[in-house]
């Protein structure tokens, strides 16, 4: 495990590359590294508007690069730093990743008051899906739940 | 508006970019499709352990390609099918990109039976930070939350 200086070390790494990205006008302030025994192995910084994807986050960037630098889609065993709170897009990337600890700098609320709507998508989750904004409707079930069965049927399926 | 003939016939596409995914072994059995204006703007289907990519879901996949077929990072005015209710990563992925409504056929319970985690990790949403199973500890908060400072004082920033 990092020693606590080591783990500033790595925070203050995100917070640079949230930084360079902010002013080189890839995307808004965000930077994140993706740690494995006390070693950077995947970087990224918000890249939603230069690159026109709203999935282009830096916590999502990071986890891919540190996949490609490992030749896996588990990054169970890494830690991950993030300059800003991860949003719940981030947050379930981290969880599917098997990430194990995320250390951030700014939270949700200093994310809000920069114009960013983290909060506001957090709140959506706490509520019933009849209550959000984004309209959720049910459509076929039958069909689409025949898709696990084949699934878990498949002999040379790659779990996940 | 599509009417409902068209809404089934964009599931039933969804269901059938899972099954092809799934049947070619590029990832879980999950597929889903953007559509704009009465017509599919963007296409995708699970390819995590073939890209060796824990992001690569089919909504995420199907948004960025929405986004390149558009040339914005803002599907506003969009839906999407999904061959599964989306995880909590693409559901703020969902969010992110402004999507107006969600149109899914299995449900998360289905994905649990499947061997999915999606019913587990909504259930973290739902927990406190401290109650989690991944660990999540803030550092040197005043440094990440000034980069929001500089962000709102940037002249030339582009929001999103």
């Amino acid at each position: 495990m990092p020693q606590l200086s080591d783990e500033n070390t790595f925070m203050k790494r995100a917070i640079e590359l949230a930084r360079h990205g902010m002013n080189n006008n890839f995307g808004g302030p965000f930077g994140a590294v993706v740690v494995n025994n006390g070693k950077i192995v995947g970087e990224g910084y918000n890249e939603v508007t230069s690159r026109k994807d709203p999935t282009a986050h830096a916590e999502v960037i990071a986890i891919r690069n540190a996949c490609k630098e490992l030749g896996t889609f588990d990054l169970s065993g890494c830690v991950i730093f993030c300059s800003c709170e991860p949003c719940p897009m981030c947050l379930g990337a981290i969880y599917w990743a098997r990430i194990d600890i995320i250390y951030y700098s700014a939270n949700r609320q200093n994310a809000a008051k920069g114009g960013f709507d983290d909060e506001f998508i957090f709140a959506e989750f706490g509520t019933s899906p009849q209550q959000r904004k984004v309209k959720c409707f049910q459509l076929i079930p039958d069909q689409g739940t025949t898709l696990f069965t084949e699934w878990i049927h498949k002999p040379d399926r790659t779990s996940y």
